[in-house]
C-alpha cells in the first residue's frame, strides 16, 4: 500500500484508495491544509512541497503556483493522488492556522434551565404498597413535575429495578416531561454546553446550570474548512460528492465532541454528566450538523429544510454526552439568517429595547437587524469574507502576525500593531478597514476608491499595471516581501461595505427609522469587536451616528446560546423572535442596486448622510 | 460439525456449539417441542425418539419416561446435547400442538384513532415565500394540528426536500403532535394492529383505522412456551439464564412480526404502512416484550418496573412496521393484573355500567374484577393453569382431540364431544369442568371431592391406591389407553376453583355487592367462552346467579386492544381505569384462607349461597 509521510510532524498515512488526494491524506494526518475552494483546484491555498521525488506538474499547479515555487517541488495537494510512496513537507504558512477566536461573551440571565436536576428519595415497595418502580418515582417527584406527567425511554426505565429497590438518595435529571437519567452521582445533569458553530470557528462553553457560571470554554477552527472556506463552497462540495453531507456532518460533530471533552476534562467531569448541548449556527451550519440536505439553501428561492427550533437525541447525530441527552438548535429565520443571528438578537436584547438599534454581525456572512420592542427586520449579505481577509492580496484571518490596527501619517508613514506582536504576515479584517480608512483620510485614495498613484510616494507603486500601497516593507515582514493593499483589494472592500450599507439602509427604511433616531449600533462577532468604529464609520460601513454609541458586544451568538441553555423562557423568546422577525430578501428589493452603487463611494456618493465624516476628511 | 436430523420433517441442523440441546435444535428446526419446565428436565414433555443410536439414559430420563419407551429410544430432548451426528424422531404427540385460539372479539367504538392520516397539499416556495419545508408543511396542516404544534424526527425531516419541492398530493401521518411519515401512498397509515399477547396464545388483528373494520386476524402459540408453559417458569428461565430476558423478548417479537406480516399479506399491504401496534398482555408478558427485568414480578412484594401505559418506537424492540411507528401498551394495574385485564374491562364496559357486574378472565392466569361505574376492585389468582388442562393426568389444551364437553348418565355412561371430532386424546378445561360437575351430579364424587370407589362401577378403578374415573375407554382413545379423571385431578381442580371463588367473594365484600345484586357474570377468554356456565356453577366456580346472566364475552382482551387502537379516548379511559381500580392483594387478606377452604367443597361448604345448585343436586 502506498504510504505518505508528512513533515515536519512525521505522521504516516497508508492507503489503498488510489483516489485519495494528498490534501485528504493531510487531513487524516491531523494537519489539515488551508483551502477556500473545497479541493477543486481553484484557490491555490493547499500548497505542499514534495521532497521525495520531482512530481508531475498539473495545469492548475502551473496556473496557481509561481515558477520558482514549482521548481522547489511545490504543488497543490488537492490535485495530487497518493498512488505511490511520498514524502511531503507542509510549509508552515499553509497549515491551517489557529485563529484568535472571540470567546468572550457575557450573559446575565436568571438560571431556569430546561435540564432540571431534582433530588429525590423514593419509597420502597411492600405488600401494602406494591407499586411499580416508575409509579413510585413519579409519586416521589410529586409537585416537581408538570401535572404529574413523566415519560422515560426504555433504557432509562430499565435502570429502575437496580436503583429503586433499595433506599438511596437520587437525582432525577428531567427535561420537560422526560426523565433523562436517574443518578446517584452529584455531577450528573449539573452542566450543559452551549456551542457557537461558526463557518470558520467553533466555540464551546461549559456552563454550570445551577449557578449560571461559565466553567470552561474551548474553541477551534471549524474542520469543515478543509472542504471550503465559505458556506457556498461547502454546499458545492456536498452536492458534488455523494458522501459530502455525511463528511461535513461527521467533521463538525467530531469537532464538537473534542471541544465538549476538553471542556469536561478541564473541570474533571465526564461528558456523560452533560445532558444538553444548545447549538447556534447559520442555517447552512445547522443543516450540515443535523445532516439535512443543503441544496435548497444553495439555490433560489433559498429555503431551508426546517427553520424552527429543533432538537434531537445527541446520539442520533453522534454527539457524545449523557445517553438520553439532547442537542437543540435555536430557530433559524430564513435561508441566510440563522440561529446564530437569533442568538445575537437574544443577547442584544433588541426585543426589549424601547429605542431602536442596529445590530450588525459580520462573520463569514453578514447579518443585519434593525428594530426595537415593536418590531425587528433582518437581512443577510454575502459580504462577510472580505472582512475576514478573504480574496485580498494580503488578507488573512486574525491569527499570529496579522496587522490588526494601523495608522498613516500625513507623510504617509505607516505605524501598525500585529497580533501577538510577531513580524507581520498580512492584514486581518480590522487592519484592512484601518488601512483603507487611513489611506482615504491621508488622501491616498479618492472617494471613488482610486489610488492616487500620481502622489509619487515611495509607499505607492505600480505592479503589472495595478496601483498598490505598501503597508509594510520587505524588511519588516516575515516573508521578506512587502505587504500591500492593491487597487483590487480596495474594490473588493468597496463591494463588501456597499452591500452591508445598502442592506442596512433598506432595513431602516422598512422600519421607518432614520440614522438620527438610532440609539446605538451594536457590532457582534470577532470583526465587530476588533474593528475601530472610527475607521468603519469613515469608509461608510454603517450609518453615521456618534462613535460612543457604536458598541462591540463580543461573541453575541455564543452569549445567546448560553442564555438559551440557562433559561427555558429564553428559548420561547427565540421562537417568538424567529417567527415575528420580518425577513427582507435583498435580491427582491428594487432599491438595492441604487443604494449599493452609491455606497461604493467613501463614505457614500450621497455625502449628506455623513456630515461628521465629511468634516473629518476635509480637516485632514 | 455434528449434524442432527429431525424426522418426519427431515430438517437438518448443524452446530459447533457442544452445549446445544436437542430441544433447542428442534426449535431451530421449526418443530418446537412441548415443555412446561423451560428445559430444566422436570416436566418430561419434550420426549423424542433417537433412531440413530442407542443413546445414554440420564437420571431424568429414568424418572420421567416409562421403561418401555426408554427401550425404544425415547429420551428427554432438553437433557441431550448435540455432540455427535443424530437422527431424531419427534412423535406427533410431542410436537407443540396448534391450539384452537379464541379470536372472536367484537368492538363497537367510534373511530378516532391516535394515528391520523391527513391529506395535505403544500404550497411551493418562492422568493416571495422563501419558507422552510417544515414550516410550509405546518402551515398547510393548519387547524388540523393541535395549536400549530408539530414535531418530526430527523429522518422524517430529511425526507422533506424530495417531497415538498414539487406539487404533490400527500398524506401526513400524525400521532399526537408528531409527524410520523409524509407519504404519497394511499395505504400509508390507514391501518393499525392490535395484539393480545397471551401467555399461551398470541392474536393479532389488523384494523382499518378509518372504518374501524377488522381486515385480518392471525394467531399463533406464544413461542415463549418453549421456555416454560406458565409465567413463573419463564421468569425462572430468565433469572437462570444470562440471556434469558433477551431470548424471551426476541421470541415474542418474532412472533408478533410474523403475525403482522401475515395480516398485511392477507390484504396486500406492506408492514411499512402500519404505524401503530397496540399490545395488551399480563404484566409479565408486558415486561418480557419490552425487555424489562421480571425479577420484581417473581418475588414479593411483586412490583412491576412500570405499570403505566407505555410506548416505544417499534424499532427499539425490533417490531417491524413503518419506520417511526410505535408499539404502545395499555397500562397494567399491578404485578398480576396486567394490561390484558384492563383491556377486558374496557371491552366489558364495566366502567359505564350502573348495575354491578363480575368479570372473570381465566387464561393461564385468572383475573377477577367486580364493580360498576362507581368503582371497580380487581385481583388475580394463580389458579388458571388447571383450567387450561395443566397438571392434570389427561389435561390438555383446547387442541384437536380434546374432550371439550361431556355428560354422564345415571348409569354412569359417558357421552362426549371432541375438538374437530377426532379420537379423544385428553380433556381441555371445559371438558374437565363438565366431567367434575357431571361426576358430582351423578354422585360419583362427594361434596368434599372424594371419589366414591364403593359405587363398584366399571367406570371407577383404583390404580396404585388412587381412585380414577374412566371418561373414555382404551378402545375409544387415540393412545389406546383410557382417559381418566383421578382423585388428584379433582383435588387440583378444587384448589383452582376455590381460589377463584375466594378471590371473587373477597372482592364482592370489598365492594359491598352481594350475589343477589350482581347484574351479570361476564366470562372472558377461551375457557370462559367454551365452559358450560351450568357446569361451572355446579362446581361453585363463581357465585350463583341465574344462568342467563352468565355471559361469555369472547376474547375481550383483544377487543379492548382494538378499541384502544381505534379510539384515543379509550386509552385515556384505560389510564383512568388502571389508576382508579382498587387492586386487592389476596395474599394480604386474612379472610382468604377461610373462604378458600370453604370453597374446596362442591359447590361450597356453605351451601346457603348455592340454593339453586343444591336443589339441582338433590333432584338427581
Amino acid at each position: 500500500m502506498p504510504r505518505i509521510r508528512f513533515e515536519p510532524t512525521g505522521r504516516l498515512i497508508e492507503t489503498s484508495n488510489a483516489d485519495l488526494s494528498v490534501s485528504e491524506a493531510a487531513e487524516r494526518a491531523g494537519t489539515p491544509l488551508d483551502s477556500v475552494c473545497g479541493g477543486r483546484g481553484t484557490c491555490g491555498r493547499c500548497r505542499v512541497v514534495v521532497t521525495s521525488e520531482d512530481p508531475p506538474i498539473t495545469e492548475e499547479d502551473r496556473r496557481l503556483i509561481p515558477p520558482k515555487d514549482l521548481e522547489r517541488g511545490a504543488r497543490l495537494a488537492c490535485r495530487m493522488k497518493v498512488t505511490r510512496d511520498l514524502v511531503i513537507e507542509i510549509p508552515s504558512e499553509f497549515i491551517r492556522a489557529r485563529q484568535i477566536i472571540l470567546e468572550n461573551s457575557f450573559v446575565s440571565v436568571e438560571t431556569s434551565p430546561m435540564i432540571r436536576r431534582v433530588p429525590v428519595k423514593v419509597k420502597l415497595p411492600s405488600l401494602d404498597y406494591p407499586v411499580g418502580d416508575f409509579e413510585r418515582l413519579r409519586s416521589a417527584l410529586g409537585g416537581r413535575i408538570n401535572e404529574g406527567r413523566l415519560t422515560a425511554s426504555l433504557p432509562v426505565i430499565s435502570s429502575f429495578p437496580k436503583l429503586l429497590r433499595s433506599e438511596t438518595d437520587l437525582y432525577a435529571i428531567l427535561r420537560g416531561d422526560e426523565l433523562l437519567h436517574l443518578a446517584s452521582d452529584m455531577n450528573s445533569g449539573k452542566y450543559g454546553v452551549a456551542i457557537d458553530v461558526g463557518t470558520t470557528t467553533v466555540v464551546a462553553y461549559l456552563m454550570d446550570l445551577d449557578s449560571g457560571k461559565e466553567m470552561a470554554v474551548e474553541s477551534d477552527m471549524n474542520p469543515q474548512m478543509g472542504h471550503g472556506d465559505d458556506v457556498l463552497s461547502r454546499m458545492t462540495f456536498a452536492m458534488e460528492n455523494s458522501n459530502g453531507h455525511s463528511l461535513l456532518q461527521s467533521s463538525i460533530v467530531q469537532c464538537m465532541n473534542d471541544l465538549i471533552d476538553a471542556c469536561c476534562a478541564s473541570i474533571d467531569i465526564s461528558r456523560e454528566d452533560v445532558f444538553e448541548v444548545v447549538v447556534v449556527g447559520n442555517t447552512a451550519m445547522h443543516h450540515m450538523l443535523f445532516g439535512l440536505d443543503t441544496i435548497g439553501l444553495a439555490l433560489s428561492p433559498y429555503v431551508p429544510v426546517v427553520s424552527d427550533s429543533f432538537e434531537v437525541k445527541a446520539r442520533e447525530i453522534g454527539v457524545l454526552i449523557g445517553d438520553e441527552g439532547y442537542v437543540s438548535s435555536l430557530p433559524n429565520v430564513a435561508g441566510f439568517v440563522g440561529a446564530d443571528h437569533v442568538a445575537v438578537l437574544l443577547a442584544s436584547r433588541l426585543w426589549e429595547s424601547e429605542d431602536p438599534k442596529l445590530v450588525i454581525d459580520i462573520g463569514t456572512n453578514g447579518e443585519i437587524s434593525v428594530g426595537n420592542s415593536e418590531g425587528i427586520a433582518s437581512t443577510s449579505c454575502a459580504a462577510g469574507p472580505a472582512f475576514e481577509g478573504a480574496n485580498l492580496s494580503f488578507g488573512m484571518r486574525g491569527t499570529d502576525g496579522a496587522i490588526d490596527h494601523l495608522s498613516i501619517s500625513d507623510e504617509l508613514d505607516v505605524s501598525y500593531t500585529t497580533i501577538n506582536g510577531l513580524k507581520p504576515r498580512g492584514l486581518c479584517g480590522s487592519g484592512v478597514v484601518d488601512a483603507i480608512s487611513e489611506m482615504f483620510k491621508a488622501g491616498v485614495i479618492e472617494r471613488n476608491g482610486r489610488i492616487r498613484e500620481e502622489l509619487g510616494s515611495p509607499r505607492i507603486r505600480i505592479v503589472d499595471g495595478e496601483s498598490q500601497f505598501i503597508v509594510a516593507t520587505r524588511d519588516e515582514t516575515s516573508m521578506k516581501e512587502p505587504i500591500v493593499i492593491t487597487q483590487n483589494d480596495i474594490v473588493q472592500m468597496q463591494y463588501a461595505k456597499a452591500a452591508m450599507y445598502a442592506g442596512t439602509s433598506i432595513l431602516m427604511d422598512r422600519m421607518k427609522i432614520s440614522s438620527s433616531k438610532l440609539d446605538a449600533i451594536l457590532l457582534a462577532g470577532a470583526f465587530g469587536n476588533y474593528v475601530r468604529p472610527a475607521s468603519a464609520r469613515i469608509i461608510g460601513l454603517f450609518p453615521e451616528i456618534p462613535l460612543d454609541r457604536v458598541i462591540g458586544i463580543g461573541n453575541a451568538a455564543g452569549a445567546g446560546a448560553k442564555m438559551a441553555l440557562l433559561n427555558e423562557d429564553v428559548r420561547k423568546k427565540a421562537v417568538e423572535l424567529a417567527t415575528s422577525i420580518e425577513y427582507v430578501e435583498l435580491a427582491a428589493q428594487v432599491q438595492f442596486e441604487d443604494r449599493f452603487y452609491n455606497a461604493l463611494y467613501f463614505p457614500n456618493y450621497d455625502t449628506s448622510f455623513f456630515p461628521q465624516v465629511m468634516s473629518e476628511i476635509s480637516s485632514t
